[in-house]
């Protein structure tokens, strides 16, 4: 049935029996999920219970490139990972890029799925249909990057490629992210879902190859795309040169780069500390995804006193802002250390950062004392606090435990006024754009099933103004309600499933993006698609996870915004006074329902699924 | 002319002018010195001149494994890297094992030399005929394994093999080393060397093999060799599973496992904390260099404290002793985690270790205070001091930049008593017998062509009571003249020339070492060497490093020990009592001369030379 973009199978490993089965890919998923997290959220749907622990051997961990990885489609390396999340308890779904998911193509699968837990650790050798649980008793302790160069040692295979967990996710922190390279599967506490059963890491390489449907149309499809990103005025004179860490700038520029746990968004703003000109400084070239003509990557290094000569990849924009602005810290050095130490003991850098600008919060305002934080000094700037706080979370040690599981659970723990201070949704961390000065990003916190979660309905128009479908107020809540649904949707359908580069959908397809979808599926995978029914995909996506969600006990009272959003102005810059009232965030969620065709209480309708074929 | 065993060839890379020239291997050059050190100490003595500044564009770095390398010729896997030492001003010459020099004779190459300097930094990279000088802007600055793994993604080859320099060769401390994978060609400063020429690294990938004059003499060869190795009480039962670590129970034992810069041997003895049973606590599993059947590579976990999750390849006993015993340290997790903070800035584990230990003397008896040492409390036992202090070092930091140059140049800084309480020879720090309770053993150390260097004419007769070619009292110094020019004639031509691990030689093959290389040799170059022919080859290194050496001004009063070795004696435990005393080193060093055919002051005469052809 498959004639190109599918291998047309399912590899499910099962922990607890130790067993090994290659499935057939159920035929109406690719026309009704496109792939990757389309994938993702269906068979989490179907296969993972209501209520179970997301850290018990119920919970399952879904790998699924899409249609478009390991072709020549540019910019489509990547795969989506899906599980029940631990930090939210809702759908946890992260994407990632690199050479894994091409790798995973290449061995013959579209899907991974891995269940049940191990009594040992373990970690799964893919050789393509040579699949074998091996024990990890050699690399369980292990950061990152040592895990990799030790497994492919001992695999005696360099090429082999290896996603992982590290300390955090064998400690069970619900911040653990999954590791390849030195690429994160970031969010959501994948990684502690990986911890839980015992699996250190995926070591995969196929030799195969991708069909494709149509070599002729898909020269045609990838002109079209290659066009549109060569006409982007960002994506190569800017982005591939500076990659996301430019947005420190842009957003300082419009008031919105969060400041000292969002207390002093606007007031503490240091760009020159850690803006574009002091990256450069910093700079050392790139590091390209498979296929990427683009390489927004960034290897930089620490350069002065204690960290330096340490290296990351990256840190990206939201890195800059949750070790940089929301901790109050402008040591550039320090976030670069910070960085990578995050990536070696697979924490997320997003939810550490912000939940260790929560604890910086409570210290100064005397809610938390050095009683509780056993001696520690968890002020506003103090970059080495910052720094060493990230393994004691990683290792449960002391008050590292308190931060271990973010920041929801942090404050459940405090107690006392300190959710007020907590800066997350549905148990996720903000990322970096204070939304009261960008309301349909913030809708989209509110509302995105995975909870405050940028990647699933970027407003690129309120962040970059670029005017598609239609140019926007980003302090109005005007329209808000209907452009989120249209960029969660398109985001889900465009990025998420087949599966594509998010930054090609913000910077260079905008317009186009679902044609330039429809185009290279159908090149690829001979199926066909208008430009609508792909947008239906993403519909669908967003639906069927929102029935995950509703099943876990999630509505309408959960589609919410941290109280400092939702009562304090910003304070200053070119977005001060400026805050999404309770009210304003009502009418919002109206409107999006409404556009959703989901009842007030944002469950979906029953015509709304039966439109959708749910 | 080559049957098998050599490649013939000797790539030359001036870095100057950026000429790269392949030349045939002088036909008298393997029948002389057979290879590895041999060929470095012959073409270090023709081809630099007299008096040239080792960090300059006058000297070269050689690069030579063994015509044995990247045969099936099990432990034969290393090279020799020669150069000018700028740590002693001597013949500077360390080994190192693992991929690299198989792949530089899979490249097709006996030797490789490196010359000048160039304006940039650069690397090097070789496949087979095509060798580059290439931009390391993207990698200078980084610590070792980045810089290795972003080669390997530079050059889209994940099996090629590096060699490179991390900051503190960048930084020219003359106690740099060259590291490959987590191995290091550690001592002498020959990282500074490759530092000083702009050069970060060598990658290196051949798809060549090695001829083979007679496979079926191959096979007797082997089968003898394996033989010896099977029936050897220590090496597969003891060494294979705990490496060179457990040295440390067994100095314990004899009294001679330096404690606290050798002023408390014996008295601070920290068997329990770092010994064996412990060692074990840490074990993560082994790593094998390439065709070595025995693996004694162990790969340790810190596991407790600030340093858990920090991986190491080792330490290797050597470092147990320079970052635990000679510095009081008895935290094995700060020692592991020294041991790999070093590989990755590519400091001499021995060296930077007894620096510290020099300096925490100093500072100890009051001879520097914390206005030398920047605040820094350089006490005994200060294990986080010692771990901080690395880096300080490497990027030579404030007090750091005193140690950068090891214990002669930082006493001579210093000035007042401190020279008393340097430990090295020539300017090379002490490696972890305390020779005051193992004579030959010091004697070499006081002869040693590189300085201090226990693996140029290792005493295993005294070490490990090994009696051949006849048993020995360590106390004694009757005999050990000729004993000393026996282990270092036969290392020379057994271990560094064909080039095999040193380990084989110590621990399996004393009794018939000579044998065994001239049955290798002959199987694999159709070269004949008698046993005493082998042992000649030694010897003639051994007398060509001493003309180079009296070239650049050294002799006999530089055949030298410590002044506490030569005055102090140990104060407890199983060597309580005992110390070398300058009569006795002057008539270790009379007899030890005349057994070598030198005159009275260490030089070399005429007759000998004859005899040697030389």
């Amino acid at each position: 049935m498959y004639r190109g973009g599918y291998t047309g199978r399912i590899l499910r490993i099962n922990l607890t029996d130790q067993s090994i089965k290659t499935e057939p890919l159920p035929e109406n998923l690719a026309r009704s999920y496109i792939g990757g997290a389309g994938f993702g959220i269906k068979l989490l749907f179907d296969e993972v219970k209501k209520g179970i622990d997301p850290l018990g051997p119920e919970n399952k961990l879904i790998f699924a490139p899409g249609p478009l990885t390991g072709t020549s489609v540019p910019c489509a390396s990547r795969m989506a990972i899906t599980s029940k999340s631990p930090l939210t308890g809702a759908v946890g779904m992260s994407l990632t890029g690199g050479y894994f998911p091409v790798e995973l193509k290449f061995a013959g699968f579209d899907v991974m799925i891995i269940e049940g837990r191990s009594e040992k650790p373990v970690y799964i050798s893919i050789k393509d249909d040579s699949v074998k649980i091996r024990s990890a008793e050699k690399v369980w302790g292990m950061k990152t990057t040592d895990t990799q160069q030790i497994i492919k040692n001992e695999l005696n295979d360099q090429n082999t490629r290896i996603a992982c967990i590290g300390p955090a996710g064998e400690n069970l922190s619900r911040l653990a992210c999954i590791i390849n390279e030195l690429r994160a599967a970031g969010r959501k506490g994948l990684g502690a879902v990986m911890g839980s059963k015992n699996l250190k890491a995926i070591a995969v390489r196929g030799s195969g190859s991708v069909n494709i449907a149509s070599n002729e149309k898909l020269k045609t499809a990838r002109d079209f795309m290659a066009k549109e990103m060569k006409n982007s005025p960002v994506l190569y004179p800017q982005f591939a040169k500076l990659g996301t860490p430019m947005v420190v700038d842009a957003l300082s520029e419009l008031g919105i780069f969060p400041g000292k746990n969002y207390g002093e968004t606007g007031v503490f703003v240091p760009v020159e500390e850690i803006g574009v000109k002091t990256q450069l400084t910093r700079n050392m070239g790139k590091e390209h995804c498979y296929g990427c003509p683009v390489g927004c990557s960034q290897l930089k290094l620490a350069k002065t006193g204690e960290y330096a000569g340490i290296m990351s990849e990256g840190p990206e924009f939201e890195t800059m802002y949750s070790f940089g602005g929301t901790t109050g810290v402008d040591n550039i050095d320090a976030i670069i250390a910070a960085d990578r130490i995050s990536d070696e003991l697979g924490i997320d850098t997003i939810s550490a950062g912000v939940t260790i600008a929560f604890a910086m919060e409570l210290y100064e305002k005397g809610i938390i004392d050095k009683k509780d934080t056993g001696g520690i000094e968890l002020k506003f700037g103090n970059y080495r606090v910052m720094v060493d706080m990230l393994r004691l979370m990683a290792y449960r040690e002391g008050f590292g435990d308190v931060l271990s599981d973010g920041s929801k659970k942090a404050a459940e723990r405090i107690g006392k006024d300190s959710y007020k201070y907590a800066m997350h949704v549905k148990g996720l961390e903000l990322p970096g754009y204070d939304v009261r000065g960008a309301k349909a990003h913030g809708l989209n916190y509110a509302t995105s099933y995975t909870g405050a979660d940028h990647n699933r309905g970027y407003a690129f128009q309120e962040i970059f103004g670029i005017p598609i479908p239609e140019p926007v107020d980003r302090f109005s809540i005007k329209g808000k309600g209907a452009l989120t649904k249209w960029n969660q949707d398109v985001r889900s359908a465009t990025c998420d499933a087949p599966t594509m580069c998010a930054f090609l959908l913000d910077m260079a397809v905008p317009a186009v993006a679902t044609q330039n979808t429809s185009n290279l599926l159908e090149a690829v995978t001979g199926l066909t698609f208008t430009p609508d029914e792909i947008e239906k995909v993403g519909e669908r996506m967003n639906n069927l996870a929102r029935l995950f969600n509703a099943r876990e006990g999630f509505g309408r009272k959960d589609d919410n915004l941290p109280d400092r959003i939702l009562t304090e102005p910003i304070k200053n810059g070119n977005s001060k006074g400026s805050f999404i009232s309770r009210k304003e965030l009502d009418t919002m969620l109206d409107e999006y329902y409404s556009a959703r065709g989901w009842d007030r209480e944002g469950t979906p309708t029953k015509a709304k699924l039966e439109e959708l074929g749910l």
